[in-house]
């Protein structure tokens, strides 16, 4: 089966940059694939693959990472689309890169389709990885620092209660710098975006700090009443 | 001469959004050309066009904008690609959408390529536009309004000597509402991004005003040490 067009068409692909944070090593993580097929078999990647005909960019996109890792159900949004001529060895390929914050304890990793394996690599020490993906990673990663600033786009990658410790933690790992702690609580209290639980950590070492979730309606309002912020 | 390929491709687009502010009727103004070719043969649409084979998609999307509307050497960023299935009459077609601000002075347009003319239209009272370019124009003044919040995107839309008057009636008009104005100049003053001028407003019937410019160097070092603010 061929298809033949009358000017230049290209190839179309989606590229998925997942995010989850590792509260055991302070770490954020990347989730990837290994290439089953040419080109860069064997090779680490971000999953992705071809737009069909008859699916949008997100439901490729969707579809994709779903297949090739077993991760459902994420809210993925798009991040830039890279269209360098060359960027693939096999002839002109476009690929929309969309990315996504996700809990990393909510998702098991099942690698199929064109993916050999999936795993989650540390966002500071990841492999060689094939096409542009480690732009793509480097794109994200800077998106995901200049929106935590002004929006609270970070609780997916919390569980659904969440000490202020683990909060602060989480702005620290992606901003990759030390905050104040009496300055960052009272900012982030001052939003009113989270609601205190009637609920303490259990099974630590350390003295039981209360939990807190985040009021995702309330931030909507905020947010069309014009918030934003600072940390 | 025709181009075949094993699996489905597509055509690929690039779309400009255009603003500019138009200071005398306190509105921002949108770039559109009379399509000369069908489909949609004689309505408006955003400036935009195939990309070619051997061209990046950004030197695509300022190659169209020069070759329909003349507007040449302005900075234009990377929006959102639509890609829905059907948003092409003709087969499928993506298309990667740019946004730029201008000074609408600075340019005197030229239509020539596809475009049989060209011109600046209110944001608020857009003719019917082909494709999806509405939804576009949606998108990038929505993109517009979230970003000067916090970054002071608008200079571009504003001559390089300003009054405080000009830059707060530029926010009012994009974010379409009024601001308090010792509490616009505090703010903006407080953000060191602006030079004050030895110079007044010249050839106004009011009394003059005095002229600042904007600091793009310290705006950059700012942006560096993390600066982030909200109006």
């Amino acid at each position: 089966m061929s298809y033949t067009y009358k000017y230049p068409h290209y190839s179309v692909t989606v590229d998925c940059v997942v995010f989850a944070l590792d509260m055991v090593e302070d770490e954020l993580r990347i989730l990837l694939i290994r290439r089953g097929e040419e080109p860069y078999k064997g090779m680490w990647a971000l999953p992705g693959g071809f737009v069909q005909p008859d699916e949008s960019l997100h439901c490729a996109a969707e579809r994709e990472l779903g297949e090739e890792t077993g991760v459902r159900n994420i809210f993925l949004e798009q991040l830039y689309t890279y269209g360098e001529p060359d960027r693939d060895p096999r002839e002109r390929v476009l690929s929309v890169a969309y990315y996504a914050l996700v809990d990393i304890n909510a998702y098991e990793l099942h690698a199929s389709s064109d993916a050999d394996d999936a795993a989650w690599f540390s966002l500071s020490d990841l492999p060689e990885l094939a096409f542009d993906h480690s732009e793509m990673i480097k794109c994200a990663n800077g998106r995901l620092q200049g929106k935590i600033e002004y929006q609270p786009i970070g609780f997916e990658l919390l569980p659904g209660k969440f000490t202020l410790r683990q909060l602060q933690k989480l702005y620290e790992i992606i901003l990759n710098k030390t905050l104040d702690k009496r300055n960052f609580r009272k900012k982030i209290l001052k939003m009113e975006i989270l609601d205190e639980l009637d609920e303490i950590e259990k099974d630590v070492t350390h003295r039981a700090a209360r939990l807190y979730s985040f009021n995702k309606t309330r931030y909507e309002e905020k947010v069309k009443s014009g918030l934003y912020f600072e940390i």
